[in-house]
Formats: C-alpha cells, structure tokens, sequence
C-alpha cells in the first residue's frame, strides 16, 4: 500500500488530496517538523532532502510534490486528475504546479526559513519582512492570469487545484488577506467543501 | 514551428538541448536580461512571470523549465527522453528536475537576485555570501544520492541530463569547485560532447 509522509500545514497536503481524490489506497505518517523529525536519521534514509511529502511505493521512493501529484494523476487514470493524453495540456498542469514550487513555496518560505539562505539574523529578518509582499505579487499573477476558473485549468479538476488549494492556506500566515486574490478565495472555499478535501484535512 | 524564448547563461539551455535532442524544428529567440527584455510590455505579453524560458507551439505557451521537458519528450516520444509509459519511472524523473527548479536553481539565484526576496542591501549582500555554500549542498546530494550514473536516472539519457547539465554549468560562478562533485563533473564532460549540446550552444 501506499505510504505518505506528512506534516501538518505542509505542502504535503496537496498529495494527500490528490490521493483521496484518486480513491487511492493508502496510509499516512506524521512528521513533527518542529520536532525535527525530518532530520532523524530513519528519515533522511527515506528521503535524504530531510523534507516532506515523501511517498513510498511498491517500486521505490518518490519526493516532490509536482511528481507525486502527476504520478498520482497517471497510476489512477479513472479519477481524470489530470489531461495525460494532451502533452501540451499536461505541461500546462506541469507549468502551474511548477511556478507553485519554485517561485511561491521558495516566497513564502523566506518569511519562517530564512536560514536556509542567510546567517545573520538582520537579513533573515528582512527576508521575513519583505515575504509577504514577494508571496502576494505570486497570487496577483495567479489572479489576473494563470486561474482559468472554475477550476485552476478551466473547466476541469485537476491536480494543480489541491496544490493551490495548499499553497493558498498559508496566505493568512503570511500577513495576506485573501480577499485581495477573489477567484483563489472562492476556489479555496470550493475546495474546502470537497469530500476529499474534508477527508484530507479530518 | 516551435519558438524557444532564451537568455545565454539562463536555465532556458536546457529546454534547447531538449529540443536538439528530439530533433525538432524551432527557432529561437534570445532575450538581453540586463537590458530588461524580460521585463518589457512585448515580451510579459508571452510570459507575464517575466522569466526564460517560454515555448512557444501552435496552441499556445509553455513556460517553466520541467514542463517543457515534459512536453518535449512527449512530443517526440521517438527520441525516447523520459520513460513515457512508467509512471513510476517518470515521476523520478519529474522529481529530479522539480528539485533543480525549486531548491538547485533558487540557490543559485540567491547569489544574484538576492533583490527578489530582499531590499536592504546588507541582506542581499549576506545572501550573496552564503549562497555558494547552499548550492554546493545541493550539489553533494545530487553526487551522493540522486545521480545514478552514467545519465541522472542511470543507464538511459533522460530529460533529467541537460537540465543537470545547465545548473552544474554555473558552479564555477558560484564559486565553487566543479571537482568536489566528480560524478556531475564527469557527466558535465560527457554532455559537453553530445552534438546536441553543441549545437545548442554554438
């Protein structure tokens, strides 16, 4: 069975989605990242990056979101989470989901992990002062140009929904109010509503 | 015919080695970052992030580099540039270029474009400092757990090559010595060879 690992308020949350989505069978571990759990050695031997979503499988061990959610999308083709007929419609999938996890996650993360790029303790802070504007010039792009609506790609769900889904609950963290960004908001409030969103989150 | 919008030094050569590889017919256009063409009306209309790459196709524009890999080996599956038909096999692949563009190429840039995530020039200047030691851990990861060898992914040349092959071409201006890393220097060497890489570099 499929084995996730996870931690709350994490990224992790879009596999999670995308799993129940799928109907997939699975279990999930926890990780207490303020514990450190991430660095334990038992982890790292799971994935060395010390991060998390890390997803086991029969064949091996896949990281990173944008693959997990893809291999998900492929391995449960019923569940139509994603157009993997079409490859330029499936890059379009892969762009979005891209942009998510190297510009918007890297943002945000600059306001409560600085020190993943600096030591002194004035440019962690000013990393963390400026990250709400850099996380909300994200979402004004998101916004105006890349949410095609209902759903992020149109007319169809796929799996860069449950990753925006993700990525947008942490916009209040990060000192934004969502009412700024009204498609992501009301695309927050649909997702919320959704079984497996419900499941996901229970 | 394809269009590849690109800047010399930028991560854009990956997509153009892709593109050499499968043999497609495209032509390119080369944008001049220090001048800000990647910033002016004509170009943000292609790809409002404001970035390189983008490809344009006869439906539409792709951006983000492990997109259009994606897409580029699906495109031309004859070329056999990602194990297509294995969704296991291809989200280890999709793994390995997610973490170049979330965490590898984020590093380096810290180097550089420190402006984005900070305004006080101290902190951009800290950044700068640390950055060479951020990259050069990614590096020591990528030799000691995620580089199979010959290729990225092991025996067979994947889109996994020359994206590795354009971020390990910007260690020297990081300040770091290509030969702590003796696999990603050795597999450097040998696409430097490849008449695709050549050619994608004349």
């Amino acid at each position: 069975m499929l084995k996730l690992f996870l931690a709350p308020g994490s990224c992790a949350l879009a596999s999670r989605i995308a799993l129940e989505e799928a109907g997939a069978a699975y279990e999930t571990v926890r990780l207490d990242l303020r514990a450190g759990d991430q660095r334990k050695p038992e982890y790292l031997a799971i994935n060395p990056k010390g991060r998390v979503p890390a997803l086991v499988t029969d064949r091996g061990i896949l990281t990173e979101t944008p693959a997990i959610l893809a291999f998900v999308a492929q391995s449960f083709p019923q569940a139509k989470l994603a157009p993997l007929d079409d490859p330029y419609a499936f890059a379009r999938v892969q762009a979005f989901n891209s942009y998510l996890c190297s510009t918007v996650h890297p943002a945000h993360a600059h306001r409560t992990r600085g020190n993943r790029w600096a030591d002194d303790p004035a440019a962690i802070e000013e990393m963390k002062r400026k990250a709400p504007e850099v996380v909300a010039a994200c979402f004004e792009l998101i916004e105006a140009q890349m949410f095609a609506g209902p759903w992020v790609m149109g007319g169809t769900y796929t799996i860069c929904d449950p990753y925006l889904y993700t990525v947008a609950s942490w916009l209040e963290s990060d000192g934004i109010d969502p009412g700024r960004f009204p498609k992501v908001h009301d695309h927050r409030r649909r997702m919320a509503e959704r079984p497996a969103v419900r499941k996901a989150q229970a």
